[in-house]
């Protein structure tokens, strides 16, 4: 249990968390949740042969010798249905979407055309059979999976969710989560202000990374170094599926929560962690419940929550993609590295030639919840470095905002 | 306006849009919204010079000459005040985050001394002054700007927040999102089954990219191909900040919900840009109200939301970083490109040594909505391009989902 790596920790608790179960959702809610089941398609789409151009439907024999006059028999616009069938040297006008008719093997579009009157229209090229149509059954075939179990609902999947009709979709269920702080220190958010005391920014950057992953936690509130309101607290907390609970600096997450949860029939996977910030870092498994204890300054308490809860929730959710997506950029200054523990040091991007520069947000301190504020990004000094040279390679996790950038992508 | 490029419509896009205003919304709501103030720190933090460690808080001459043996006068818990001053020979046992007390000018981590009674000590080495004690006001000091108006909430954001007791914060007000389609051809979620209509996948998916940013829109419904019915739906969706109209493919948004709007007072910045998919793409101004008339196929209509709707609707929320990020990776097949558009080619992306490997979704056809649903980015194949060689390298906008990855980051 001493000297377990980031890696070894985050494994441990990945292979521990199991996904909640399966729930139905409305349509307009299924947003960033993973499917829970396949989903086939109902009806070929086009449901027939459809013109992808406004145009005229024809025989591609009658225009060989283009150019060639036809007789318009009937106009058909999407929605329509054709009442006629297309004979030699006859056409339909057609709108884009609409339905190919009969006899006709072929569509012309509108500019290589010109109109000879209101019944009749020259096609100035020779044209090939199926030119310009959609066939049916291109979008999907009646009955085939279209989008599989355990894929994540982005705005596509909505798109085809809503081609098959699906009002309501199985996905899987959110964990529920609640946010414990711990601490005599602290002052909570509608506490009257004293100078002295520490204000609860944990619950809240908690709460926040929790709300990244579209999960709406509890805050519990704050409890006190007593150990009978602890052990309220802590099993209110374990009501819900995931605990988070960070703090308690006075006592210790190790001296004093740490008990009290296996009081309550926690078993502890780990305590420690090799890394900086977050060196005291819990994760226990209960009948029904995870509980993961944080370190009790917000920076720390923040890093934990991106190597460790973030996956877990993830992987609760449904998600395979459940890590902080990595970049390889250029290290703009020196790094030092004097210990054998895993840093992660936040770090600021600026966009250069085909990759980003990488900078340090300055002091990295754990108290400085700053750095958090400006960070874009994670570095990861491995446990073995020796310390990093400016110009250095280095890999870098990608915090939230990151998603977007000032400049638009490509030159077009 | 013809030959109008990507780019060129894309900047009259972010030129015409207006910040619909300033709103407040409480901490618990605030994420992914725009600062809209200067956040000041409200006091120091710490408060007080407190101990980065659990250890004794001493005089550091005192141990000049470690070991040394000194009398221990306090306990000193994080939350509590110190009431007594270190003289030389004494010291205070003190736990992370507690205040060092008055006469101390040193802290020293309990693994480096050895108990010798409850009230006696002995320290093992020697220490210089400052050591393990974070100083009053190291993470903010009172009345410094701690946050910019113009950030985006982000989880560390959040946690300034708290930490200065901001239990309410000015942020840029969200659009107001109405989303139209129209057409003949459409079948509603919850109308009856029509093997020969086409479901309305467009009002959904385009629900999905707006909630994606965190706005909920309005789906206004389906207007059929009739003049009065389309113009009264289109009056009803000019009192949104912003107006989404896609389809009408029999008719066309170019003959048919161009005039309309332009008979109710909007002015067309532009209605084609040369694209694929896309072409037909409008861009019209009201008087408290932006238009987009997207193409009728929810794929083209898909694509057109990135590359116009989405920069819009970010820069009204106040972001700065309003593009989809882009990265630069490598094409593992040939993909042509005969035409002189601009060409989004949904893709997949695998890792591969420092980059991705990038390859087509498949066929590429406007009405393959499979092909949206299974893409991780949008490959830009510029409008001057003869073709991309199979190895080249390529610029991809990542999509929704793309924020987090399968392997952890890094090796730690």
């Amino acid at each position: 249990m001493e000297h377990l790596s980031v890696n070894a920790a985050q494994a441990i608790v990945v292979r521990s968390v199991q996904l909640p179960g399966i729930e139905s959702v409305k349509l307009e809610q299924c947003l960033g949740r993973v499917l829970a089941e396949d989903i086939r398609a109902n009806r070929d789409q086009p449901p027939y042969d459809v013109s992808a151009m406004d145009g005229f439907a024809l025989r591609s024999a009658d225009v060989a010798n283009a150019p060639a006059t036809l007789l318009i028999i009937e106009d058909i616009r999407a929605g329509d249905m054709p009442t006629k069938t297309v004979q030699a040297g006859q056409c339909a006008r057609i709108m884009t979407g609409a339905p190919v008719p009969p006899g006709a093997d072929t569509v012309i579009r509108v500019e290589d055309t010109q109109a000879v009157s209101d019944t009749q229209v020259q096609i100035n090229v020779t044209v090939k059979p199926n030119n310009d149509i959609r066939p049916r059954g291109e979008g999907m075939r009646n009955g085939e999976v279209v989008l599989q179990a355990g894929m994540e609902i982005t705005p596509g999947v909505v798109g085809m969710l809503a081609m098959v009709k699906r009002i309501d979709v199985q996905v899987y269920r959110q964990p529920r989560v609640a946010i414990l702080s711990t601490g005599d220190e602290l002052e909570g958010l509608h506490d009257p202000f004293n100078a002295n005391k520490i204000p609860d920014a944990n619950s809240y950057a908690l709460m926040a990374q929790v709300q990244v992953l579209g999960i709406q936690p509890v805050l519990l509130g704050i409890a006190r170094d007593e150990p009978e309101e602890l052990r309220q607290y802590l099993q209110q907390g374990l009501k819900y599926d995931v605990l988070l609970v960070s703090g308690g600096t006075s006592v210790g997450v190790h001296d004093y929560v740490r008990p009290t949860l296996e009081a309550l029939g926690v078993q502890m996977k780990f305590w420690r962690v090799e890394m900086k910030p977050g060196h005291p870092m819990a994760f226990g498994v209960a009948a029904d419940s995870f509980v993961f204890g944080l370190p009790g300054n917000p920076v720390s308490s923040m890093v934990c929550f991106e190597e460790f809860v973030l996956p877990a929730l993830r992987r609760m959710m449904g998600h395979t993609r459940i890590y902080r997506r990595t970049i390889t950029a250029r290290l703009t200054h020196e790094v030092k590295h004097k210990h054998s523990r895993t840093e992660f040091v936040r770090v600021m991007l600026a966009r250069e030639e085909g990759s980003y520069a990488v900078t340090s947000t300055g002091a990295q301190g754990s108290g400085i919840l700053a750095s958090m504020s400006k960070a874009e990004g994670l570095m990861v000094v491995p446990a073995e470095s020796k310390g990093m040279a400016a110009g250095s390679s280095v890999t870098v996790q990608l915090l939230d905002g990151m998603a977007y950038q000032h400049e638009a992508g490509g030159e077009y």
